[in-house]
């Protein structure tokens, strides 16, 4: 088998065997195909696509490619969840202690921000001492006893879709429907849960532009789980504006541990409370009434805050932060932004205010890049507020005062003022199971 | 500028700017950027295609990559010839002893063979002594003095085609037609001819399969480098058989100097008059009638001839071989290949017949195989020729007699025989100028 003459095959828009898929992944893998015969392959899958039998023949081997996670020990209740990215998305903080209250196993696996998404493992950091590199029976048992971990992804899970991840962000091509979907459902399968949700984003700050695609990639993505014998199912959630009021590290901690308390934003308690509840239906095997009963019963009884505090302690964090958010440093400089006229905020370019995060330091533009874990931004109106003249829009915290002029511009560049109410936008476009 | 923004760009279709193809060449040849990200986008080049001004704008780039040959001073009568590549093409070592006698002056480089087409400097070097590496002076000087030199490429002659080819070679990304074009003419740009003959090639035994897609290239190619201010004009001719009655080194030089002697075969000697023809009439500004008349009229009264001897010994190579070709060596065996049943030959298979060749010895799978002068095939039937059973179809010769057996049986293979005379092929399809 020649990997010249499988890249010669996808170029004439052919499928590939499993086995020619097989021979690409273990030979990449351990280094006898170049990246610069990959890159080419991948160039053609991006243009001529994969069937959902390639798709799941790649995921397979990603899944396969590296350690493999045996949660089986813990039961049938163990439940994981994937986001595709977005801008403000804090759901992990608040939906992991409110599923786990009610009963289920949340064992996951998180990454950190790149680029304008945030991060978990980089929220979850925000606390002194919390430890998010675990070792399997390190996590093994903080899942038994309090029913919830959440860990870095481990050195060698899916090592494969490490490396073709790397090259894929140099190359790009990262924009294909059957690469997203093996890519992160060869890490979640790997990573060993039962029960698996999805939620997946559209809008302007996420990968997928409009719902149908993101609809037409989870549709992939929960087809490839359930052939693999896992429970799947997928939210298609709007990512037309930040989720909640906040994006940066520290300030969306607080806002989650708020919205614990009961004081959470409308969007972001939605999402969380359809999410929670589908991961508690899942894995629980509950209707999706009961899930949710149950998912808002624990948030109103304080439960879920608790097990918040739990957690942040069983993985080292000091779980202080919880009661007293205000423990949290503050970053040192924060600069109002005003709208320059009145109207209805007619739209926000989400991934433009994810990219201004990071230039106030709250996130990453490379790998190694350290990041500030007190800038980001306060959202104080969105999609749909009316705003007069000179009234705040948001407010950046920083703690280079150097940026915060061209952030400030930028900001009011990202957010569009018009004279009329914008139509709602769906915040859950469906459910895909 | 970024290489990502540009391969992105190419992903969706969308034309690049000279700026950007110049950004790449001089990226890529300096090495800032890596063979990864080139063949991405060599590949998105290849589904997406180029238009005829970024066409343009890379062939620029390869010509101005490297040095440039300024034949300038030998005056306006300068002339080149590219072949895309054929089996059994010496139409090279025929027509470049015509048309110098005429009194054009031939001003050429030329290629090895690899793979399964040959190449007019393996050719040469079956003359000992022959020089195929001159430097300027030394091609300048000969060109000058009779007419006529060939040599190989220059080591800095478009580097970035020799680095661009060599990750196309690689990467199944050869077959693209805006791709090739500035290969070719990049080369043939720098090479400095000031008119050039193209011999673009199509059948079973060629990069193009149609005559249709080699009129398409000729026409991309032929506008480039009118262009680029040079007289350009190319012969669609078919290569769904080989060219004349051998392939392989020497037996081609012998079957060459045949030619010029009189006796060569009816499609060898109509595409060599034919190039020959519009090579003359470019370069001397002639009426292809009278181009052809004189061209007709070198070869008659032998001049062409004494010019090929002329030609061998200006560039060291023993000329009495042109006197007595039996001087060559031979191969130490020969192997009759016997038709299998009566009818007409209805195809040949000519990339196969080049591979067999090769196989004999005659050729190179890599850049650094070593061949063997002697080796080859004369084919004594060729497409349209009624055989009965038993008749001796070709002759193959080679040192490796335990290649014969797998290599007979291959070479029936790669002839069909049927019932019915085929159709006959058009050998000169047409003129793009």
């Amino acid at each position: 088998m020649l990997i010249y003459d499988i890249i010669t095959k996808k170029k004439k828009g052919l499928p590939l065997t499993d086995e020619e898929i097989d021979f690409l992944a273990q030979g990449y893998l351990n280094g006898e195909i170049p990246d610069y015969q990959v890159s080419a392959l991948l160039m053609a899958i991006v243009l001529n696509g994969m069937d959902i039998r390639e798709t799941v023949s790649l995921t397979r081997a990603i899944e396969e490619s590296g350690d493999r996670i045996d949660l089986s020990h813990l039961g049938d209740t163990t439940v994981d969840k994937h986001s595709t990215g977005g801008v403000g998305d804090k759901t992990t903080l608040i939906l992991a202690p409110i599923v786990a209250s009610v009963g289920a196993r949340v064992a996951k696996m998180s990454g950190r921000g790149l680029g304008h998404t945030g991060g978990t493992v980089d929220k979850l950091e925000s606390f002194p001492g919390f430890r998010t590199s675990l070792n399997s029976e390190e996590f093994d048992s903080r899942v038994m006893k309090i029913g919830l971990a959440v860990t870095g992804q481990s050195g060698n899970l899916a090592p494969l879709d490490k490396k073709l991840y790397a090259l894929r962000d140099v190359t790009a091509t990262v924009d294909s429907l059957p690469l997203i979907a093996s890519s992160v459902m060869g890490k979640k399968l790997a990573s060993g849960a039962r029960s698996i949700v999805l939620d997946v984003k559209y809008g302007s700050g996420a990968f997928m532009k409009t719902p149908e695609e993101a609809t037409k990639l989870a549709r992939i993505m929960v087809d490839i789980g359930k052939g693999r014998g896992r429970r799947v199912s997928a939210l298609i959630t709007s990512m037309e504006a930040p989720l909640g009021r906040f994006v940066g590290n520290i300030l969306e901690v607080k806002e989650a541990i708020d919205a614990l308390r009961g004081r959470g934003a409308t969007d972001l308690m939605e999402v969380c409370l359809s999410l929670a509840t589908e991961m508690v239906s899942l894995s629980l095997s509950m209707s999706r009434e009961e899930a949710r009963t149950r998912c808002l019963g624990v948030l109103e009884d304080g439960s879920a805050l608790n097990k918040l505090r739990q957690w942040i302690a069983a993985q080292g964090g000091d779980g202080s932060y919880v009661d007293d958010p205000d423990l949290f440093p503050r970053a040192s400089v924060t600069v109002p932004v005003t709208a320059e006229r009145a109207g209805y905020i007619t739209a926000m370019d989400t991934e433009a205010i994810g990219a201004i995060s990071v230039a106030l330091g709250g996130g990453r533009v490379k790998k190694e890049d350290a990041i500030d874990y007190t800038a980001g931004i306060e959202i104080l109106k969105k999609t749909a507020d009316r705003v007069e003249s000179g009234d705040v829009i948001a407010i950046l915290h920083t703690n280079k005062p150097d940026a915060a002029e061209d952030c400030s511009a930028r900001y009011k560049q990202a957010v569009s003022i018009g004279e009329e109410s914008p139509a709602p936008v769906r915040l859950i476009f469906g459910t895909v199971s």
